[in-house]
This record gives C-alpha cells, sequence and structure tokens, in this order.
C-alpha cells in the first residue's frame, strides 16, 4: 500500500541541502508507481489541490479527483508494467518549494491492441506539505507541428 | 480566485507575500513587453540558461539564444500591439525559487493577413539571480484532441 510507504518517509529527518535528493528519489517512485499502474500509489504523488495542464482535455484540471479520472483511463486501459524512461532531469529548490523538469518517454500495449509510444515534456512543481513532497502543479505536454497543427508523439530526445 | 489559491496562501509565509507581489509585476511587465513584441526586451526576461518547452518544435529549447530564435518570429510576423490576457494566475515562493502557473489569450494579426486568436496554458519558473527575478524554465502548451491528433486552439477558460 502507498500510505505505509508516505507514511516512512514522513518520519524521516529532511537534510537542509538534501532536498534535490530527496525530490529525485520522490520522482524515481513516482515513474516506478507509473510504471506499475496502480491507480492509489500514483495518486498519493499529488497534492489535493494539484492543478494539472495536461496533453488531453480539459485546458486546466482542479484538484486531485478530478485528475484522478485522465489516470484512471490510463490505469484501466494499459497492459502493465509499461516502459517509463526520464531524462534530462534538472530540480531547483529552496525550502519547502521546487520545480523539476524532465523529458519522459513512454511505451507501452493497450488492452485494445492499440500501442502506446511517445516522448512528452513534464514540469513538476512540488511543495513539502507536514514533512512530505507532493506535486501541486503539473504540466506535460508535446509540441504542435505548425503545417499540419497535429501533435508531434515522437520527437528525438538529444542527449 | 479559485479555492486552491486561497488554500495555497493560507500556509505560506508572510514573508512571501512581497516576493508574490514583485513576481506578479514581473508578469505584468512581461505580458506588456510581449503586448509591444519588442524583442530585447521581452527576452530580458529570461535567464541565459532558460529552458523552455514550447507549443512550437524544438522538443526542448536550451539557451536563450535559441529561444530568441521562436520569439524572433512573433516579433518580426506580427502586428503590434497584440491583445494578451492572462488569467487564473497562481504563484507559489519560497526565498528565491517561484513558480507561476496562468493561462493566456492570445490574439492578433500576422503581417502576411493571417489571424492569431488562441488560449494556451503557462508555466514559469523563476529565480532570483542577483536581486532580478529571472524564468529560467518556461513551458507553454494547448491539449491535443485525441482523436484527430489535433492542437486544441480556443479551449474556454472558465472563471
Amino acid at each position: 500500500m502507498d500510505v505505509t510507504r508516505r507514511e516512512t518517509e514522513k518520519t524521516r529527518t529532511p537534510r537542509s541541502n538534501g532536498a534535490e535528493a530527496e525530490i529525485m528519489e520522490f520522482a524515481k517512485d513516482f515513474i516506478e508507481a507509473i510504471r506499475n499502474g496502480n491507480l492509489d500509489e500514483i495518486m498519493s504523488f499529488y497534492a489535493p489541490d494539484v492543478v494539472a495542464f495536461d496533453m488531453m482535455p480539459p485546458f486546466e484540471i482542479m484538484g486531485r479527483d478530478a485528475y484522478r479520472k485522465s489516470w484512471q483511463m490510463y490505469s484501466e486501459g494499459m497492459i502493465f508494467p509499461t516502459e517509463q524512461e526520464m531524462s534530462h532531469v534538472d530540480i531547483t529548490c529552496h525550502g519547502d518549494v521546487a520545480f523539476c523538469r524532465s523529458l519522459m518517454k513512454m511505451k507501452g500495449q493497450m488492452k485494445d491492441g492499440q500501442k502506446m509510444d511517445m516522448s512528452f515534456r513534464n514540469t513538476s512543481c512540488l511543495r513539502k506539505i507536514n514533512g512530505e513532497w507532493l506535486i501541486v502543479h503539473e504540466h506535460n505536454s508535446v509540441p504542435i507541428d505548425m503545417k499540419t497543427e497535429k501533435a508531434i508523439w515522437n520527437s528525438e530526445v538529444k542527449h
């Protein structure tokens, strides 16, 4: 159960200059949760009042309960584990406020037979609330081909 | 003003309020620069090593000089002033680190006669460097219609 993991983290004494390492660990745990597709576990990384700008509509998703609906489609629609790759990670933090940008690759098979294979950009904004980092704002997107106005799902990540 | 904003303010330290006002002013000045289309002025809001995830490719824009090329297209292609509207602004800050999310409406006429009229989501991540707030990471996007795979340019902003 995710609650156990979160409560264990809460009891750890945060080191004053270890926030970046904490957030990197948080990000890795989050990716692992996404890989395994457990909806409750995924949602435990978000603050109740998270606001998300996601690839799918709506334009603005207000609150964890609303965002759960988007994640539910993923959790119910995919075969797990999926492949998740995070790169170009950059974390900036001060006190109980942090932001993290990264490039993501997501690959997998849907239950209806379709394949999912895409690269997208992620910005996660975090706050430490009651000693626990949580995502208070998330922004996921792909760039748009301005001629066709279509999403570019498979941008190459330059290393 | 939404519930999220009020709840966030409740838990914020009084010290942050000065920084929040500074960033709100910064955002307003930035919008004014965009409205007028002066390229140097627009670029002065970014840190030299800004990383942008923009609506247009490339996937990841590394540095102010690279990002200038995107803004140059806007600066040279539009008739100024353009119409800019920022709403649902939410600022979170601690010390010299801040993030700000907002919904943007941009309207205008291109020199080639085309009209631009779109709504997009903005996440700006800032740092105070030598006493001056600068954008170190920016993320702009529109959601995608998953059936047509096309960009949704005119999402309605709910108030």
